[in-house]
């Protein structure tokens, strides 16, 4: 069984949000899996100093019109939520805890928490709201309200996130294939050229 | 006849230089011409707070695998000229004067000029080697020499760049298709797609 496709995503990221409709399908017609691996992102810029591109002056404004243009050509609704971009904690950390003991359970979360944030603007970053996403799921809400603040998940979080810059993740999404380092919604298409020819 | 699609690329863009071996026969696909502009993407680096991706922690490890990754992928001879990147002034003032006189021979000469510097690795910034590589070409390097210090070329290609940047030019390359922005090697495919549909 050949190893799963690595998906690293930040919740706040647009191209991680387009890059999860994709991503299960372009595994599967290659015979993988993809392990999703949310992450936090702004640790990445920390090091790298980079900020969100849609808050720079002139880039910002390209993004603007290359994400809804990129949703259009997707048809996915789309639209970048007020105060963009918010930390995303509390879903990061309710995925680690849902996918403890079900993992498809976590990617459901993950999706519906995508879809509240992209779809609907909703900030997934308060806890309540993470919660709400995930009860409609059938996660009970003070449990995981309990469980997003205990050590052990903060601390599996950030073991991913520390994990994730060692090997070189410095933005959303970013994908391996056997080890190979794929970043960008935009390099979808190469990843599946990669898997398709065996690499080059 | 349908507009041109406007490329416009730095010298010392590397992503450039692979756009450069496919906009000419992606534009014809499609019935038109790709108009090639020159500009200085450091004074729009300026402007956003950017810098050479090869250069910041992390991510220079990654570009310059992505970059090694595109060129086994086309097929092309490359490499990070020492030293990179350089300010190419001479090149893309050369690029100007030859056009004044001679739209052939001065695509001929950008093409050489990228030549020289992702495949050989040679410092095209130096007026001596922007002159040398438009002589193999058939241009007087005396007169080139001059040329590129003359006040009207100068003013050509800062009138070109500062146009760039009003209309959101932030990065090399980057396309125009009847007004529409496209930034990237990587949106090249996309571009594709939108002449082929008319857009989305």
């Amino acid at each position: 069984m050949p190893e799963p496709i690595e998906f690293y995503f930040d919740f706040a990221s647009p191209y991680g949000y387009f890059a999860s409709h994709r991503i299960d399908a372009l595994a599967e017609r290659h015979g993988r899996t993809a392990a999703w691996k949310p992450f936090m992102v702004g640790a990445a810029f920390k090091v790298t100093g980079s900020r969100p591109m849609t808050g720079a002056p002139i880039k910002g404004a390209y993004a603007g019109r290359d994400l809804a243009r990129t949703a259009r050509r997707m048809r996915l609704p789309f639209q970048l939520p007020a105060g963009f971009p918010h930390a995303t904690l509390a879903p990061a950390r309710a995925y680690y805890w849902l996918a403890g003991s079900d993992a498809a359970a976590a990617r459901a979360f993950a999706r519906a928490a995508y879809y509240a944030y992209f779809a609907e603007g909703r900030d997934i970053g308060q806890p309540d709201v993470t919660a709400e996403i995930a009860a409609v799921l059938g996660a009970e809400s003070d449990a995981l309200l309990g469980a997003i603040q205990e050590p052990a998940i903060k601390a599996q979080l950030k073991t991913v996130t520390d994990g994730a810059i060692k090997r070189g993740v410095f933005g959303s999404p970013f994908v391996f294939v056997d080890g190979e380092p794929f970043w960008g919604h935009d390099r979808l298409d190469e990843v599946e050229a990669w898997l398709e020819s065996g690499g080059w």
